[in-house]
């Protein structure tokens, strides 16, 4: 199995936690996104919206979509289980987890693209190109605290994000926090279960992936 | 089992068409947006992100976002399957569910919230107020336009969305498709190949959900 990655990149580190997780192993393949190579023909083959990451499984077939290459592994790796062990916990599971997308990555991302000079005409990912929009930094900027407000609520009152163990939830949440503390949007100090579970989580061997 | 909605609502339709499609018994509580049920006490103890569709298992647990309802779904009702039969299709399908999600549903959703005068404040779902941003409003009509391309293009050479077989991935393009048109963003007649697949989908019964 090959993995189209980008060092440090947010979006795949998702994939990467999962496959550090359930001890898989598979060659990295880089892509070198500051020179574009993610907008050139060879890549688009592979995943024709231009997005890192992708896996590509030994038959050839393409899996994008950060939450779907980490699907796919979960349910061709099923050990250790990460989206739940029943009909019930998958649920709750599923909506934690789309909810950090959301909350979390999916605001970083718009108060990210629509700020900094490198992603100028880059206001989304994929093939078109989209202006930035200052207003869309500021809303982004705004959910960012609102998701900080959010998982410190929620930690109160539960061990992990989607209950009493480590799950794809907690992944989406752990790189979106990340990711917001390297866009500059730091979690408050006063956030004291979200400092709690992050020493948690930050202590695992996959969070260095 | 409950079930929370709001008539018409594309949102909750995800959910709705999935529960005729795996023909589960279930009762309908209708919420009133328009007078704004969503954001009161009551409503936000089932869910605090003041969204709809939420399930209510019969032991009080709720579960909401629409993809995590249909997941809770597929899991407790297994046939027909809707989220694919084994590891592959189930990674490629949830990759098309999910940028069908972005790219169609929430380019919409985009447009529409940051338009229309009942929305001003409500740029997006949940319980802060967000001001409408024009510039969005342009670039959810774009994105749309963009989708409507990637539908057609991905329709010329697959019968369904991920693959030979009607999927939640065909549901949330449809859903998507659907809630375009009654925005004011119909598909273009010349996209041949959504016409074909739109004809086979919207020919089901739950298509009337």
């Amino acid at each position: 199995m090959k993995f189209y990655d980008v060092n440090g990149a947010p979006s795949p580190r998702r994939v990467r936690i999962v496959l550090v997780e359930k001890g898989i192993e598979y060659e990295t393949v880089p892509v070198d996104t500051p020179n574009k190579a993610h907008l050139e023909a060879d890549f688009l083959t592979l995943n024709p919206w231009a997005t890192v990451p992708v896996l590509q499984l030994d038959d050839g077939t393409c899996i994008s979509e950060a939450i779907a290459c980490c699907r796919y592994l979960e349910e061709a790796y099923p050990e250790p289980p990460l989206f739940g062990k029943n009909s019930k916990e998958k649920g709750i599971i599923s909506m934690w987890e789309h909810r950090m997308e959301w909350d979390g990555f999916l605001a970083v991302a718009e108060y990210l693209r629509n700020t900094i000079e490198r992603m100028r005409g880059r206001g989304l990912t994929g093939v078109v190109n989209f202006d930035q929009i200052p207003a869309l930094a500021e809303r982004g900027k705004k959910r960012v605290a609102h998701f900080h407000n959010l998982l410190d609520e929620r930690l109160g009152h539960s061990e992990y994000m989607a209950g009493d163990y480590y799950t794809i939830a907690d992944i989406t949440a752990q790189v979106s926090l990340d990711f917001a503390s390297r866009a500059g949007l730091k979690c408050p100090e006063d956030k004291k279960n979200i400092l709690r579970w992050y020493n948690l989580v930050n202590s695992r061997p996959s969070a260095a992936a």
